[in-house]
């Protein structure tokens, strides 16, 4: 297990599905960021099922608690210790898996790593459960950018192989307020929903892609050559279960473009440098150069299905069947889309440490 | 500046395109690697661009030098410092590039970023020539591998918009001996080198994709939830200068997949598991599974073309048109192949050190 | 702040003083290790003041407890977090102490490096109750070591001037139950305790020396040249607030001897290599050579003390003086012996993990 | 092997006694630092053997080389690599070792941790040689602390039971011109002197104890719990071979003091806060204090020396007697003045770009 990530804005992930709490700390944020337990909880909303399109019907109330860190709603440079109880769950549910894995799942990688000793109770550590966690750790990193100007804010791109049509910057922005699904483009987000539906009532899910961008982002985060933006964005990103693919600008386009298409020519833009596009994401050589950075990753479908799939009774080394019930989202993608946003804000808050741009207090 | 990675298996990468001499030191390895200057001798030249399709004339002799870490030809567990003479150096071509940023590059950037104090020659830190020495730690990486059982290859999967149909795992290990794009689709590759040949008639360049295949990795590597293998591959990958896409298994496809289509079935093939498919790219739950590990990254075109494109003069803010000169490859997919093989290796020998399937000594 | 230590044995300190709890999370402990709340309670209660000479009266129940990472009781592979609730506590004899900073205290640079915004109520990060997250991971890493043979236990080598005789290991081994100075010389013991009981009557403190024995240590854990048993152990002591001095084996008495006696000769022990002495505390070339780690730390008197001091009032930068009162210890070596025992074990668990000694899973 | 170490200012050490060259890789030091061979090679002299009390008759030339990361004579902000070519080297003396471990040497751990494949010429990894690269690596980390008005300086307070009387700061930081000892205390000087010379013609040796001192260092310096000032320069002090004992302050005497005489008062100091006398060290809870910071290393005597020894065969188990031949000091206290002074100051950059008061780039 590696439960820590970032090397000056230091992330730790606990906890598990069926334990006690979820949670995480934050340690090396900045003194005199302002964060709240209402802050927490309002993100954490995001990232509930509750009246998404085709989500699990677990609701968990998510009460976030500051367990440290934090002194008359300013952080005091300390360790940021965030839980959230785990209520409502049922175990038995997930009984019948430990012998026989569920294909897409870390049942069975889990147990030969660790030898039968990990807590399998709901997916333990590799459940969705613990990116509330994430969620919070976003929260501070989103509040320690803001100090500095930037911004961190998702939105959906595709579901279920409908694509979002997004026709600005600020619409994107916007996307969160703008449905369940977080999709700027409303039209697409009605088909979507529709294809979300029709998956979970064949007892099947559907994947999708969620794009994220910081604006505001000075000339200068980036550590090349082995930490470049792309390298520890996309680090943050492949934490997330689900995530498969991660892309920056134009990603895989670039590879059936010319030189001469996808290179951003320079402009003057008032008193100041631009680019005339973006196609490199607010990238130039790992190093950010002052446009948005822009990056989007794929989510797969969710793994655990109604429909019958094959697997394999480890005890007996036999073919077996299995059809995987409890309460399971046909679409993470919503939900998943304040995570992606909080990994990207949690990259963001150590590159801008390393760089020196952000200060060790900020007032 | 972040010259470092790896948290076992440690590579520090030096050097500038035009300084003396360009190299790697890489600590933590197991002792008893067998390893010479021979076998870097041979990565370094799938690296070199003589003779291959559209690259640049210049083209450097590449002579390693073992400085350290090797006695009798194995690795004796100290850091193992590996340095390439930097010769055949012109620095004349790029002096007027200061004031000028080319558009796609790091000029911009690094100037930014370091306030002029940078070594501009030749892209100092940021020229591909830097990947020399990602070569020789991929070979070291490779030759650990080895002792294990892991074998790792690189193979061309698209140049300028044209993709290969590879028809098997054994095409993909052979493309490297195949043609000078190492792409396993002959037919494909002589479209792709029409491709190259075109655009740099033009003065233009063309990106591609890579695709990089692990294969006899053990069920295991892997720390969830930070160092997932997809985080600490696409880490490594995108630290490769022009990377702007990194996916596994089915990668982006997922998105547009249902959970029944793309969950890989667990399967019984002889006495161990497996999977029916490998849409997985061979991890779950950020865990190896024991399917060859699959990752694709997308290269960009070279962003230095003969073209003329729009960029700013520095000291006057006004606009100017650049057409960059010097010795330059129309496509590095080919010379990249090898340097997204290196990383992946690399990469993988931090996560079996880490994992304890790799032991500190081998023999 | 930097809240966490070690390379593979992570461990991150948070909770502040006056905070609602102090705790820690262990990462990267193998899966396997025996540990519940009763053990934690066990070596908490080594730790808190209750009825030993000179202690202070805040007397806290310390009630630890497991948030994740372990199952059944046995650690899963998952990361451990566990909490100690603060109750007891009184902010209010602290009030007088922001303006002007206590003398050996870490109130003044605190201040300035936090501008203020620092938690001060009880030293916040700077009291030595967040040493009870210390003694936790100590428990976890004691259990650790243990399934490989390796036992850590400490000592009280002096006191307010007067040294202890110690005549043999078993004798330093069993000095924690002997008296509650848990000192191997029950003579020297009760001068100790007159010394601290003079000290206390004075309203003033006195410090003492630790020493803590590691056995069972086999050859090769250490990885030098920049992580030699020395130094990441002495990077973990130093972390304990009050220590002043480390020293290893002969320590500071090196300098005043020859090579010819300074040397531990080899001899055979049985079918194995031993010294016939242990002047190098178990260490040569920074790695252990299989006799006992053997290291000293020096604790500076409690820097609470009721005689008053000369200090400075900050808002008018004008001389004052202080009395520091609250309740204090007028000697805290007793209770630090755990503490310093606890980052023994701590430090020797990453070491045990780095060379491979010990495996990911223990059973 | 670990051979790096900082967060921000990286130091990796290469080379063995007896290969091609030692050095050094330097990374995230700022760009601007003005630094050339010659700078290197004043301290690489000091370093040297040539014409001290007892030295080895190897006498090193020493040539530094920048490889990397210097322009114009100023750092670029890319890693610095730094090479010192091994010449005057008899491997043959060496060779009757490798059976019959010398006793105080690593010959044994290193031999028993690597399986027999280190490189055991000359000591390999675990020879004095090694420190040259620290020495370069401790020329740019002054240069660097320079540049914010730190300055680190060493002198020689004891050899062979001989301790220096040090009358000011002034008479500590002009000991390194005073005589080849490096001692303030001249009378004191000569008598260690006759000690090591009476040693040597004993075919024995003797040790000593360093101090090391900066002066200059803001409040706010060291980044607790894990990261104190001690714990990162103990950290980096207990890397240098022979080094048993590091104290900070009053050191081990504070266990004998008093909190009343411990503790060092405030007072106003010109229109700041300063201590009226300094026996922390100008440490408090990990932080600097605005004093100088100081600390002291116990240097073992040369483990190497002609007088017999008892030792094992390690191929038969049985009892040898060994005198070492070869080149060896008889003392090493002198020579080793600069490596301590160089380790404080490496462990001072990082700490002073951890805390944000060094920048990225330095004008």
């Amino acid at each position: 297990m590696s439960s820590s990530i970032g090397r000056i804005f230091v992330v730790t992930s606990l906890g598990e599905s069926h334990g006690p709490y979820v949670g995480v700390v934050v340690d090396g944020c900045p003194a005199g960021v302002e964060v709240d337990e209402s802050l927490l909880e309002r993100d954490l909303a995001r990232r509930r099922a509750v009246g998404q399109t085709g989500a699990t019907p677990r609701s968990e109330p998510d009460v976030p608690r500051i367990i440290s860190g934090v002194l008359k709603g300013k952080t005091t440079g300390a360790p940021i210790c965030m839980l959230v109880e785990n209520v409502n769950v049922r175990s038995d549910a997930y009984s019948a898996v430990s012998d026989t894995p569920r294909p897409g799942h870390a049942d069975y990688v889990a147990r030969e790593k660790y030898r039968g000793l990990n807590d399998p109770r709901g997916g333990g550590r590799f459940s969705g459960r613990i990116t509330a966690g994430f969620v919070m750790a976003g929260t501070v990193a989103r509040e320690a950018l803001r100090t500095i100007g930037i911004e961190v804010f998702a939105h959906t791109m595709a579901i279920g192989g409908i694509s979002a049509s997004v026709p600005s910057l600020q619409a994107a922005r916007d996307a969160a307020l703008l449905n369940e699904l977080s999709c700027a483009d409303s039209n697409a987000a009605s088909r979507m929903k529709e294809a979300v539906l029709q998956a979970a009532s064949e007892g099947d899910s559907v994947g999708g892609v969620i794009e994220t961008i910081a604006t505001g982002v000075p000339v200068g985060l980036g550590e090349p050559v082995f930490d470049s933006v792309e390298s520890v964005l996309a680090h943050a990103f492949y934490s997330i279960p689900a995530v498969k693919g991660v892309e920056f600008g134009a990603g895989f386009a670039v590879a059936g473009l010319r030189g001469s298409t996808s290179n951003d020519p320079f402009i003057v833009s008032g008193d100041r440098i631009s680019t005339a596009k973006n196609d490199a994401g607010g990238i130039l050589g790992g190093i950010s150069q002052g446009m948005p950075v822009v990056a989007r990753v794929a989510i797969k479908p969710t793994a655990s299905i109604a429909v019958e799939q094959e697997t394999v009774r480890l005890s007996t080394l036999t073919p077996e069947r299995i059809a995987v019930t409890g309460r399971h989202d046909a679409c993470i993608v919503p939900r998943a889309v304040v995570v992606v946003e909080s990994m990207m804000a949690v990259g963001l808050c150590d590159l801008a440490l390393s760089a020196g741009v952000m200060q060790r207090v900020v007032k």
